[in-house]
Parts: C-alpha cells; structure tokens; sequence
C-alpha cells in the first residue's frame, strides 16, 4: 500500500473527460430549471453556483468510457447521479441542521427548512425524470435502489445517533448505505451504458462501492483534523451532533476511565463544553488514531483499484487509480 | 349539473377492484419494509395504518380495468402512486407543522421532523423502485413529471403563503400541481398499462385532472366548513397557516372595508386572535361563498365525467362517474 498523496489539484483528468463534464453541467442547469417558481431556481442556483466535485457524475463518465462508449446517455445519467446527490444533501441540511455547505450558507439556513424539503423533493423528481431520459430501465433499476439505500441508511444513522456502543460494523453499513450505495450506483450506471458485460459491471460496481467506503471514512477524519476553510464546512460537526463516525468508535474501544467518561459526557449525554473537540482531538492523535483511520481508508482505496485489474486499461483507468488516490489523500 | 350526495360509505365499489385494491394493500405493505432499519417500519405501520381513502391507487386501477386490461402490472403501479403521495403527505406535515394527520398524531409530530423528512424520501425511492418493477418507461415518465410537478407546486404555494393578493388563476396554478398532476398520472398510467389508445390515455388523464381540480377544492372547503372528527385532521389549518385557498381568495374579492382589514390582519400579519375563525366562517357563509366554491367544485366533476363519454361504457365507468360525485361530496 502507498499512501500516495496526489492533491485533487494535481489530478490529471482526460480531456474526453472534462468535456463530458462540461456537458452534464449543462444538463444539470437545463434540467434543473423551474419554468414556474423563481425561487426553486434561487436555490438551485445557489447549490450547484457553490461548487462541489462533481465525483460521482465523474464515475459514471469514467466508468462508461473507460468501456469505449462513444454515445451521449451516459450525461443525462451521469447529471442525474449528481441530483440524486444534491438531494441528499440538501435534505441532510435540514436533518442535521447545518449552516454550511460547500463553504456557503447551507439552504435551508438561507431560506427555510421548508424549501430545502421541498426543493430536494424537486431534485429527486427531476433525477427521476433525467434516469427515464436515458432509456435503461436496469439503470433505473440501480438507481431508485441506491435512492431507497440511501434513505434507509441516513435513518439508520439518525437512530444511531447518541449511542456509543455503536460497533465498527454498524458504522459501515451506515456508511455503505450513505455514501457506497451511491457511488457504485454511479460506476454501475455508466458501465451499463456502456454496454459493459455483467462481469465487468460487477467489478466497476465494486470499485465504485470500495471508493465510497474509503471516501467516507476520510470524510468523517477531516470532521476532526481539517480545516473549515479548506473544508467548506465545519470541523466538528459530528462531534457537537452527537454522530459516532469511525474515530470516536476507535476512541471508545481504547479509552481508558477518565476517556469513557468524557465521550459518554459527549456523546450520550450531549453535554459538550469549551475545550472539548480540541481535548478529542488530542485523544486521536496520542492514541494513533488519526493514523489509524487514514489507513483504514488507504485500504479501501486500494481495495478499489484492485476492482480494475480486469477491466481495459486505457488512460481512464489511469485517472480512476489516481481518483481512487485523492479520494483518500484529499484535504477537503 | 346535479348536486349528488353520494357519501363515500354508499359507493359502490366493483368487485374486481375491491380484490385488486386488497392486493395493491399487500405490496404497499411488503414493498414498503425495510429489513435493515426497524424505525421506518414502524412510522410506516403508523402512517399506513391510519387508513387514507386509496383514491389514487383506486384511480389507476380503474383506469387499466375500464380498458379491460388482464394482467397484473397496474397493480405496482397504484402501490408506486400510492407511495408518492404518501411521501408527499409526510413531507407536507413537516411543512406545515402540522400535529394531525387521518385522525391520528402526524409522524413529524409522533417522531422528528427528521425522520418525517428521510422516511419522505424512502418512500419516494421505494415508488420509483415500484415502477421500475412496472417495466414501462412511459408510465415511469409520467410518473417522474408528476413527482416534479407536486414539487414545484409545493414551493409555489410556500411562496404564495401570507400574500392576500392571491388570485384564483394563481390558486388554480398551485392545485393543479400538487393535487390534480398526481390524480391524472394516476389515470394516465393505469390507461398506459391498460394498452389504452393515445386518445383514451388523454381522455383518462384529463378525467383525473380535473377530477383533481374538484377534489382539492373540495378539500380547501372543508378546511373551514368541515368537523376535525370527520375530517382526521384540524379545522382551521389553513387560516392559521396563512394558506390562501379558494374561499378566502373569493371572500377577499368581495370584501367590505372592515373585512379587507381582517383579511389582511390575519393573511398579511399573520395576527390570529380568538373568535378569528368564527368569524371568517361566517362572512363566507354571509357572502354565499360556500355555495359558490361547492358550486365550482361540481362543475370541475362533471367536467372530468364529460371526459368519460367516449370511454368504453361498463361498470367500471359508472364507478368512476359516482367516484367524482362523492369526491366533491364527501366529509372528509
């Protein structure tokens, strides 16, 4: 394993690949246009104006041309991933009460809770309507059950929530429900497109499952060692929601009595006074545990690009290697 | 136009689509578990257990067997309708705030707003899972612009709250989305599934639109004139809310002075004192304007049973004609 640290600055994307992209955001303003309320468009606007990586439209781009496909199905497929996406967030706003997001105001902190519901609703319709645009119904098939995993999935981590007895286990399926489920939708997608055979669907399916996990758990490491600025959200979010992520289930297991107590202050009795990120975060580092979980994710990482051993090898499978890289050496 | 009093107990409901409405209720059950998150289970034994008149399974039923159809499609496709304005429902209450819902407390008000907003979302996934199992595109694209559609009528009528400059074109707007989209899918896609010509399938669709239209003004009347009882959900909700519905948009129209000041006190200000509602209820029934939202209520029915006329004429056309009688009847 090479803990690689390739910056998502320094990543080389295909030309064919950057001119896909052009187009899905093309697509995604297009398609996400209200001819009727100004203010879905207001919105709209702001979310997809505030940036955002785009990583999971990159896989479905990736993934369908990484097989040689020359048509144009897999941009409506590939915006439509990125709705799916931006619903969740929009709605995780709401549920987690956020202020930020991609380092502006989160919507419904700009407008109201009731038109971030309202408006993710939109999102995922019109998700909806671009998957039947591009004419695959297994497509559809993949997508409205990675829609329905995720939703399970974000529940599941709301019942979760506040308990610290919450297992190593019970963190991944939330984690594969969450984040997994839909990036190997997105690879899944692009390789049926793409005309892939099953095996191969099945490998890009994988890999893409294996990136969500790794990109996940680095995730809920920067909640802890990043930096808001570079973030675009808040360090510690989890922490002061009360959100068992990987480090503190790590914390927990090693934690000796005066450390119990402190993450059952926090976490169980939601009592969480000046002083305590920065005192977790000691935590985590004196007990090795920021490494710990950065190898972790390494893991998955290389667990993914193992996933493309089979597939062609051609410049896009260079580019997912280096994306799988920098979905786990990235700072933001 | 015949003021028929048809109740919803005296319909009568063929037999053959009692059995289908009977096996709709399983998969609505089976499709709706989630084997991994036991919360969702119970707020949707709550939310489906508290009854809810199926009348927009009960139209696509209708639709397909009208047409003859023998098969078994158009039974996941009143399940996915049926699940979409669920998802709608609960996703309102959170809107709305509001603590009832078909006479039992709303999940929102039961769980969190947060569960109410993912459990929104899981089953606007299981829908389209729904479909997508229906196999067929056209019915998933009405489907999915429906879906948009309900959306975008909700943010329209977010943004149309508090401002008594209203007009009933702009009311029309709003309840032709959130209401009538849904009922004319409903019908659209049982005509689809049906193997329905494109003639009946734009007849069937227009029944449901404006089968809709009657149905949500009906509903907009028994905000004020209708008992909680009856109703399952408060009297009132409206007014208090600042919801400009068709009786306040005609009352406004024909106000005096002193009812254009109580009016704007309690639509614009949103200053709601004791004896308010009494009193609105009161200049609507001084005004005639009971009689006259009823009055645009039948017409919409008979409207939709216009649309019947070239339809095939059997007993399910009849259910039909008598189902847009009680829609614009009821109670509740």
């Amino acid at each position: 394993m090479t803990n690689k640290t390739t910056s998502t600055n320094t990543l080389d994307v295909p030309l064919i690949l950057q001119e896909d992209l052009a187009k899905v955001e093309t697509i995604i303003q297009e398609r996400s246009d209200s001819e009727l309320v100004d203010r879905i468009n207001q919105v709209l606007l702001h979310i997809f104006g505030s940036g955002g990586k785009r990583f999971r439209p990159m896989l479905t781009l990736s993934a369908a041309r990484l097989l040689g496909f020359e048509g144009k199905t897999h941009l409506n497929l590939a915006a439509a991933v990125e709705f799916v996406h931006t619903a969740t967030l929009v709605h995780d706003d709401v549920v987690d009460q956020s202020k930020q997001r991609r380092g502006k105001p989160a919507a419904n902190f700009l407008w109201d809770d009731k038109t971030s519901v309202l408006v993710g609703d939109y999102l995922f319709a019109r998700s909806f309507q671009l998957m039947v645009s591009a004419d695959s119904l297994r497509s559809l098939a993949v997508l409205s059950d990675a829609s329905a995993t995720i939703a399970e999935a974000e529940v599941l981590q709301l019942v979760n929530q506040n308990n610290s007895s919450i297992t190593e286990d019970a963190y991944l399926t939330v984690i594969k429900g969450k984040t997994a489920a839909l990036f190997s939708a997105a690879t899944a997608v692009g390789g049926i497109v793409g005309g892939g055979t099953d095996k191969q669907i099945k490998e890009l399916t994988e890999f893409g499952n294996n990136l969500g996990i790794g990109f996940q758990i680095m995730d809920d490491l920067l909640d802890y060692e990043g930096f808001s600025s570079d973030l675009g959200k808040n360090v510690g979010d989890d922490f002061n929601e009360g959100k068992l992520t990987l480090p503190v289930i790590l914390a927990i297991k090693q934690a000796d009595l005066e450390e119990k107590t402190f993450w059952k202050r926090v976490f169980e009795e939601n009592i969480i006074i000046e002083g305590d990120l920065d005192n977790a975060l000691a935590i985590l580092q004196t007990r090795g545990i920021i490494e710990e979980v950065r190898t972790q994710a390494f893991a998955w990482s290389e667990k993914a690009k193992d996933c493309l051993a089979e597939l062609p090898n051609n410049q896009i499978t260079t580019f997912l290697r280096d994306l799988a890289d920098v979905s786990v050496a990235r700072k933001s």
